[in-house]
């Protein structure tokens, strides 16, 4: 039998009316991309968004298949001149070092401790193989975790001297907020670590843990000697999550094909055509770093000699123009870049 | 600038509360759980929620944390006498000899294709694996999801001579339910293939695939020749989602510990135990297989031999008492145990 509505019910459905007109979200008719300005990008943007939420619009999607996907570094926050993952490694050492003192003597360890930053920029993908292993892995998630969110608390960026997670682009934020306000799942697909991005997605994005996939390990489950259960994180590598290893991560973490995919460089080129490829309505869009003054320039798409980070090479930039993907200029197209701007 | 409410947004509101009434659901005061006797088992359930969800409450949990995860076969649905994805295999073998003849001259394949049930129970694991490669691998993502489909469409259970899907437990249908319209998250975490039990978990228990955990392959990023990119299902096992493994599973797809769970065999003890040994509130459950009339039982825990499925060993039924884990008794606490009954 169906409740019959009370008094008392009348009161709390007009009380949920008044809670939606005061976060003014759900019906909000302002603009949901302020930090953009007019031009292709935002329109593909806005257009896409309104077709596949508009009933009875041909190129509808049913709420539950509104996967949107985001790379991470580059893409929603800064990646130059070093991912901030490797800034953790790095400055991680000290204490790995501190706990086990013999690595002091032994490279990649030596050249770390010696501060000297030339050096460091010329160590192999060997030594930053065995820096990651030793800073990621050997410790339970929960002291990760902790060591992380730690972290993030009083690293600086060498450029704004600011912590890592004010670095996010503000447009990019507003893309999240709006897709999120019309339904989709925002996920982040990144090349970084699963769980160091988990520390910091909710709380920087308003991404949960389960909605990040990252270049992920394994873990072991044991027992503290009080008997309580615990994972070890292992260096055993269970997804690369970079160029194709996107799209084969997307596949075992959420088993449905985006709908829209944001990249910036090489390493989202597969996880941009799997969403592409996909019936229906479909966004990809590319994020070029062409603002040397409010952010950064580079990558060969810029005239600019290739980086370790982030790399944009012309053949991605034909490729964007071939399948229909859509190049975001920071310069042109938005209007700040920061929430600090 | 906040919106000012018109009129058309009151109606909308309105509109909003009243299709609220019509589902029912939010704000219904009547039993959650109908198909449940009053006992031990729904009172936990029950007070677990209400103390969960109630604001002020000292165990509140926050809604973005409250995750519950459930195995599938024999938790969710019938696993008796043979694992419904052990089946689709088995039937799947003829259409696998039919595209490769040779495999008709070598074991395992002759004996499954014999159709001697006697001499296919018979086999070892080993050549259930080679089954298992045969008929869930080397196929594209797609055509997988395509073939296990049309199996489930015409595939039938030998006792009740139904479809699979339709052998669900009504009275856990009601605990998901219970649950989601309490601000849970629910998710599968099943030994069976995560891409096996995503083609119907959706409309089977309205659980999405990215809320499907199980055991998982890799894949391989590819082109065919019109230049679309596809998956392929690879022989690689990257989580083997058992015993030890649901708990690293967890970490790895959900990466929160759950708040509830429920399993039915010694393979979801290491779940229950690492949702157990979270702060805060906590309901673990096990379901005991104890009513060979309305289904079956089995199990040492019943007096009875262990079974290929579904073990529930006494071990573990010692283990729930003394770690504080509610037994469910399906004679004694459904009253109803399918929705056709």
């Amino acid at each position: 039998m169906k409740p019959v509505p009370s008094l008392s019910l009348l009161t709390r459905i007009l009380a949920l009316g008044a809670s939606l007109i005061l976060s003014g979200q759900a019906f909000a008719q302002s603009d949901p991309l302020p930090s953009w300005n007019d031009g292709a990008a935002k329109k593909a943007i806005v257009e896409f968004v309104q077709a596949t939420t508009t009933q009875g619009s041909l190129k509808f999607v049913p709420p539950a298949e509104r996967i949107a996907t985001f790379d991470q570094d580059g893409t929603l926050w800064v990646e130059h001149p070093m991912y901030s993952q490797v800034m953790y490694c790095l400055e991680r050492i000290p204490a790995v070092v501190k706990a086990k003192p013999d690595l002091a003597k032994v490279e990649p360890f030596k050249t770390v401790m010696s501060g000297n930053r030339e050096a460091m920029a010329k160590l192999s993908m060997q030594d930053l193989l065995k820096i990651v292993a030793a800073t990621l892995t050997g410790i339970s998630v929960d002291e990760f975790n902790a060591e992380v969110k730690k972290w993030l608390e009083t690293a600086r960026d060498p450029r704004w001297k600011k912590p890592y997670t004010e670095l996010t682009y503000l447009p990019m934020q507003e893309v999240l907020k709006y897709l999120r306000a019309n339904g989709y799942k925002t996920y982040i697909v990144t090349g970084g670590g699963q769980d160091f991005v988990r520390v910091y997605a909710e709380q920087t994005y308003g991404i949960p843990p389960e909605q990040v996939v990252g270049t992920a390990g394994g873990t072991t489950y044991g027992y503290a000697k009080d008997g309580k259960p615990f994972l070890t994180k292992e260096p055993k590598l269970l997804l690369n999550d970079d160029k194709a290893g996107k799209p084969e991560g997307i596949h075992l973490m959420i088993g449905r094909r985006p709908v829209a995919a944001f990249g910036n460089s090489a390493g989202d080129q597969q996880m941009l055509e799997y969403a592409k490829a996909g019936d229906g309505a479909r966004l990809a869009m590319l994020v070029l770093h062409d603002d040397a003054k409010r952010e950064y320039a580079y990558g060969p798409a810029q005239g600019l000699p290739a980086t370790k980070v982030g790399a944009f090479p012309q053949v991605l930039y034909d490729e964007a123009k071939k399948q229909g993907w859509t190049v975001i200029s920071m310069k042109n197209d938005w209007k700040r870049v920061f929430v600090f701007d």
